[in-house]
């Protein structure tokens, strides 16, 4: 059945039985009202939101509904993991041509139940028209769970704090490539690199701990490890000195794509794992209290005219080939 | 400039400096980080979420972008309205192809901010990309400023209760009418209608009178008095009896557009008035506390299957002749 047969009102009921499942205690009122509501706890509250079109953001040739529902959530459940929240309720707004089959929607809905559930996460409300396109807006509300109003922002980098990631780089540009090419990997390969880029998994557990052990500053790695660094450097005014060979390229994206590697994980986006800032000593309790590898890459400087600095182990500039990406111009 | 000249960053960075101008003591973190963050009370918070999309919602042709800016954020509004809630937060979702002109989308802005202050609604984030075509999507955060979980909710009508609605209707259906078929109408009309349309204002005070005053079943009228009492009648298992000749048609649209005008009342919809349910003596009370008129226009009834019914002054069942519209199946 296509969502033009089945209607609006339909639609909303239809997807509202889906994600009545899990009602969180303070959660007051779900789908189905002029807005949600729920209780507030006395903590740090945190909004994002992230917008999703048909061929800009995704294609659907490459992609399933599932798959997109999925990654679609776990970018705005990156962003509140990068503040040091945790995620609580989420609104969907949908943008669809009106011979997409109900079916479809219903399976970019699973996914996004499925990432949910594993973050804690409830759809609360949102919103489905009819549109020339498909399109994805997702909202994400989080909390802190501190009163004390302390956060991770991409503007409290201090010179002299060590700069460090979670997990490895590269890999869901690793996946796009193999997936836009259809190049023949080894099983093993092609399984890590597909699920890396059709289904991240936020850092959202390590960026509780960075925000409890007294991290600042930190990011999610969304635009490209680069990119997203020189946010960081230019909210807090400063530089960063980054050693190419300290970099944690995935194990599978060297092996699948040899000299190309390093460039992927510089700057290849949607990894979705946290680059962080933070005094050595802070660091290094990190490491022995997160799950997932969490290597130092390099150092905040002072002078903010550096920009981001990429050096070998002998300290010589390293040239980048590509920087991550922007909207509009992007070709 | 276009905004592919100026990309996606120096769009941000403009558009954050237009909307620095009144933090709420609240707001730890607006515009320019990976989420927004702020201090909640304890009270109710309430969410709700609206995409509006070119050439299903609006047209450039026939709206102007300030205009567009004005009326996306006060759909949002009214639903926090209907809930008795006092929106606080706004994000602001937008999708641009590359070559809308920066000054359009700055435009945009300014009447969202307009429309913002005079509500107390501060643009704390958003997210721009590029897109095929331009759509909007706005979230709007508030709160009841009561810890009691009360709200105004669709499912709340109950037998007995006198269904009353503030203000006038017809007025922005009227003004669509007009601006699409370029009526000229005389210079009073003519303006009365086109604020109704391009400029409507939603019932947020009201809302909250209502919910102080014990009332428990609210709606705003976005897609048509009969649609949005149908949507009341479904949530709340009730029926309801209209009386047509008791309905506040906006004398504007009796003066230009005479038999059409009840219908334009009945289910022109984007009028933004509130349509509420309540025991005759709380309406009364709430009539003696507000600025604008409140019409008693029927009653709810127990029967669910009679749905919506609308009689004349003698009780005699009067015809619908269109309904409100509902997107996908719409043409």
């Amino acid at each position: 059945m296509k969502v033009a047969e089945l209607g609006e009102f339909g639609l909303i009921d239809l997807l509202a039985k889906m994600v009545t499942g899990s009602p969180s205690p303070r959660l007051i009122l779900g789908i189905g009202d002029d807005a949600a509501a729920w209780q507030a706890e006395t903590a740090t509250q945190l909004v994002t939101t992230d917008s999703l079109f048909q061929d800009v953001h995704f294609s659907l040739q490459t992609t399933s509904w599932e798959d997109l529902g999925w990654k679609s959530l776990a970018a705005s459940l990156s962003d509140i993991a990068a503040m040091g929240g945790r995620p609580e309720y989420v609104l969907v707004s949908l943008g669809l041509p009106g011979h997409i089959e109900v079916d479809d929607v219903v399976a970019l809905y699973r996914g996004m139940i499925d990432i949910g559930q594993r973050f804690g996460a409830v759809i609360i409300g949102g919103d489905t028209c009819r549109a020339s396109i498909v399109s994805i807006t997702i909202t994400v509300l989080g909390a802190t769970g501190r009163d004390d109003r302390r956060l991770l922002t991409r503007s409290a980098a201090r010179p002299g704090d060590g700069i460090a990631v979670t997990g490895s780089l590269g890999a869901s540009a690793g996946g796009l490539e193999m997936l836009a090419n259809q190049l023949h990997l080894d099983t093993d390969t092609a399984a890590d690199l597909k699920n890396a880029h059709l289904r991240p998994l936020p850092r959202v557990a390590e960026g509780q701990v960075l925000l409890r052990r007294g991290v600042r500053a930190a990011i999610d790695i969304s635009d490209g490890l680069v990119a997203d660094l020189h946010h960081v450097c230019r909210a807090s005014r400063a530089g960063a000195r980054v050693e190419v060979e300290k970099i944690p390229v995935h194990p599978a994206v060297k092996a699948a794509f040899g000299d190309k590697a390093l460039d992927m994980a510089l700057s290849g986006g949607e990894d979705y794992e946290l680059l962080f800032t933070a005094p050595a000593e802070i660091i290094r309790q990190i490491k022995g209290e997160v799950s997932c590898p969490v290597t130092v890459i390099g150092e905040i400087r002072a002078d903010p005219a550096v920009g981001v600095s990429l050096v070998d182990a002998t300290g010589n500039p390293v040239e980048l080939t590509r920087t991550g990406w922007e909207h509009f111009t992007a070709k």
